[in-house]
């Protein structure tokens, strides 16, 4: 197995975490890879937000557009140069959240249960894009401020993937999987997660800072996927 | 079933938040009470230290004492009213983290994996008390400061219970189990909880607030526990 741990210890400088654990060449006992098995990318979301072209420009001016500043793993998306402040409704905020692009129809805020606890908002778990009656949220650029009524949730988990790998795991988009994360004194399974299964994606599963930290994602030593109605994973 | 919550959305101003979920009269298909089931209680331990009689000295002047302000679940056990600032390495710092008493022969510090990364101490993931080698910090009280040499842990998830519910799962002090939580959403099995058997002790199981919030504790609708070699509690 070879694993790739790229931990940013300051959660505010970090957008995305990745851990890539390909499946093949196991310690202690390497196996040869299992003919045709997709790797598999877990990556940690920490805390960002998605913009409209409108909102980028009240944000840090008029024309302005994001800057990408580093690809993600999936193709065509970036954490853009350009972060906003995130003000919850008690004053309290977060300086620094990071945008993601490319822009979208409409403006969202993905914080971990953490980051909305600190806030003082109860952003309830939701897959990307479903915000109708979540709450809202401000949010202060250098060049103005844009008041969401709507649109802070914490993501929940879910896996993409493309129709290949979707055949191999004997799944379909909008399906649920299990992801076992092997760490020593603190393994985790997390079910439920969204199969969002699409022609160009790579596969790669999404968790937030939370759910990394609770099973210490860098630490890990294997990762499995599997279907929520088949095997578990679990040692038994 | 009956749930209580006790959510504090203020981190640094709560201890322990603590989940009572009576594992009895189920919804939405009320079951009779399984005889003989314990009641089993999930609490999030948010940071915390523990600090030995010469440190409360030290830390909060000649003669002082821990005074309780709140018990714990485990009978004896409290929150004292007392506070502490630890400092990291790099300057950076938690400014008010609960003493919790009584005083023990070390002082240790448990944090969350994510309290960890905004201090930047590499915690390692240990079992209270068991500290040799672990990183230190410094902690500054109202009338000095102690320069701990070692002691900063992520304490490993474990439950409380005594030898009757163990005998009830089968298990012995030592075994490692698994717990199940099931949330809206976002359901994590939990493994390697180590028992911790005692004659006096409750049948409570310990997780930290990244493993209270990834399951979303507070919203969670039932939780399992049972034997890690056994049967796993996930749906199938």
């Amino acid at each position: 197995m070879s694993a790739t741990a790229q931990l940013d210890r300051s959660l505010v400088e970090n957008i995305v975490r990745q851990i890539v654990l390909a499946q093949t060449g196991a310690k202690p006992a390497p196996k040869a890879p299992e003919p045709g098995k997709p790797n598999l990318v877990v990556s940690i979301s920490a805390r960002h937000c998605h913009l409209t072209d409108e909102h980028v420009e009240v944000l840090f001016g008029p024309g302005a557009k994001l800057i990408p500043e580093k690809p993600l793993y999936q193709d065509g998306f970036y954490a853009a140069e350009q972060t906003v402040m995130i003000v919850g409704p008690r004053r309290r905020m977060l300086p620094t959240v990071r945008v993601l692009g490319p822009t979208r129809p409409h403006s969202q805020v993905e914080l971990a249960f953490t980051d909305s606890i600190s806030l003082g908002i109860d952003a309830p778990v939701r897959h990307s894009g479903n915000i109708k009656g979540t709450p809202g949220c401000v949010l202060v650029g250098p060049k103005g401020v844009v008041e969401l009524p709507e649109g802070v949730i914490r993501a929940a988990r879910h896996v993409h993937m493309n129709f290949d790998h979707a055949a191999y795991y004997g799944v379909k988009n909008g399906d649920l999987m299990r992801l076992r994360v092997e760490s020593p004194q603190c393994a985790v399974v997390f079910e439920d997660l969204l199969v969002r299964a699409d022609k160009n994606a790579k596969l790669e599963v999404h968790i937030d800072t939370d759910e990394g930290n609770a099973c210490y994602l860098d630490s890990a030593t294997k990762v499995e996927l599997t279907k929520q109605d088949g095997g578990c994973g679990c040692k038994h």
